[in-house]
């Protein structure tokens, strides 16, 4: 099985991919294939290129990864899994805090240190990277430049750790979805069996007409009548005009259940149009097997 | 009365700033204060240095500005207006297409350019700047950096205007807030009076209690059971813990209107905190005398 992963070696998303293959252990042997950007993973899932992608979805600091979403929507994927991954930015060169100049991590990253570089680093220059283990790769080039990564990738690219756990807040951690083609033998091999025993997850996304505003209002209340408990919500624009949403929802249930199946058949006439993602068994992070994926490697400096 | 506004001359803000200004036409002279970024337009307003500031909340492609919304939250401020700014990127340099290594830019310049960047500078190192106008002045430095900025920008600091119109979709607009502190005399003397007779928007952040799942269910219906229309909702992480979000909410209607007011007072009572950041005139673009803002400067290369 290949596996499209975000980043380099030591990125997050190859942790996420990881963990998710530990837990949801398929014996098959598995090889990664590293991407430079989110769009790659799902440029190499569509031509076949790897079976399964890894990529990251929502971070507690800095909310939703646009990107991904807007794949989401443009891209025929299915997602059967999610994970989430405990992160601990650090501030990598092979120079001196002294020496930086340069600042380099994925945007999601920047943003999560966003009040540490401001304070630390007012007048350093801010990098982008299509992901924060490219950042570190980089980051090798010169005593002047830093990483915002993983602490991993400071021994993986031969980094100092210069400051460690610098993001703004002292928990972070972020969700990555397991992406594949809805056709393909992995997403048959992985999806969920009907009748599998664990809590489960439906992601959609709808597109409510702009002339009906108590569209929202009737759709929540679908799901509010049946009981059925939304874990998120999200809204991201449908880039027509401004003011023009559309609106991504996570639902406690699978797609299999009956109850879940008719409020999503009643949902699809009252909207301009409904994507279902798929139905996957949830990470509760809150779980006594999923504690030690939700705590940092390094000891905190508080 | 001073103003300020997001990045340099020639920014975004800057433009929003004056359309304002000029609709809601005060007749007091105004100085702009220029700011390198979102935070710090917060910054001058809290200790005095500005009456009024205008920061960008909401583009049409890339979504919401993540750090206005924290900012909102974090802050004590009142919203007094919007408007509405037809965005229109350029790649500017002083160098060749060929030669460009550098692009810089906003973060919502570089996403609002993601498909076109990957197509034509998929090599390109990406650098992030506090606005789209502070991106054009360092691009000045060296023939192989450009900015994606407004094409106001190329006249001011003499760039050459490589390719015109580069965001993803043609269509691109970005909706700005005018905030006061609260109690400043241009709040007061800016502010909606009541009998105004203008369409009013009012706004408001709500953190819903996480132990009850139906909040938003009920919160919507409040609004819907008395016909108030929402124009937007958006949910951003509360940075507590992952799953956990505030939501942003746009609704028409004054907050002296009885029916508004009834409706936030029933809401106050089924959610964690309740943040009203004010009642202003709506912008319509669709209205004859603001179809002006709505279209670009430059003729569109279709």
């Amino acid at each position: 099985m290949i596996i499209g992963v975000l980043g380099l070696k030591g990125s997050y998303s190859e942790k996420a991919a990881m963990q998710w293959i530990e837990k949801n252990g398929t014996n098959n042997a598995h090889i990664l294939e590293y991407c430079g950007d989110i769009q790659d993973v799902f440029v190499l899932l569509k031509n076949g290129s790897c079976d399964i992608g890894v990529v990251p979805l929502e971070n507690s600091i800095e909310g939703s990864v646009g990107v991904t979403l807007d794949m989401l929507l443009e891209n025929d994927m299915t997602v059967i899994g999610e994970t989430i991954v405990a992160i601990e930015h650090c501030l990598l060169s092979r120079g001196k805090k002294e020496d930086i100049k340069v600042i380099l991590s994925h945007p999601q990253g920047l943003g999560q240190c966003r009040h540490f570089l401001k304070e630390h680093f007012p007048e350093a220059e801010l990098r982008t990277t299509g992901s924060t283990s490219h950042a570190a790769k980089l980051a090798t080039e010169f005593e002047e430049m830093a990483a915002i990564a993983s602490p991993d990738t400071a021994g993986l690219y031969d980094l100092n750790i210069i400051m460690p756990d610098i993001q703004d807040m002292k928990q972070n951690h972020t969700r990555f979805i397991i992406i594949t083609k809805p056709d393909s033998p992995a997403a048959r091999s992985l999806m969920m069996k009907d009748g599998q025993e664990e809590a489960c997850k439906t992601s959609i996304i709808v597109y409510l007409d702009r002339d009906r505003p108590g569209a929202l209002y009737e759709i929540l209340g679908e799901f509010a009548r049946n009981e059925i408990n939304l874990t998120r919500i999200e809204s991201r624009p449908s880039k027509k005009v401004l003011g023009d949403y559309i609106f991504y929802i996570d639902l406690e249930g699978c797609i299999s259940d009956a109850i879940i199946k008719d409020a999503i058949y009643n949902i699809r006439s009252k909207v301009g149009m409904l994507k279902m993602l798929g139905s996957y068994p949830m990470f509760d992070p809150y779980c006594e097997s999923n504690r030690v994926y939700m705590e940092k490697s390094m000891p905190s400096t508080d």
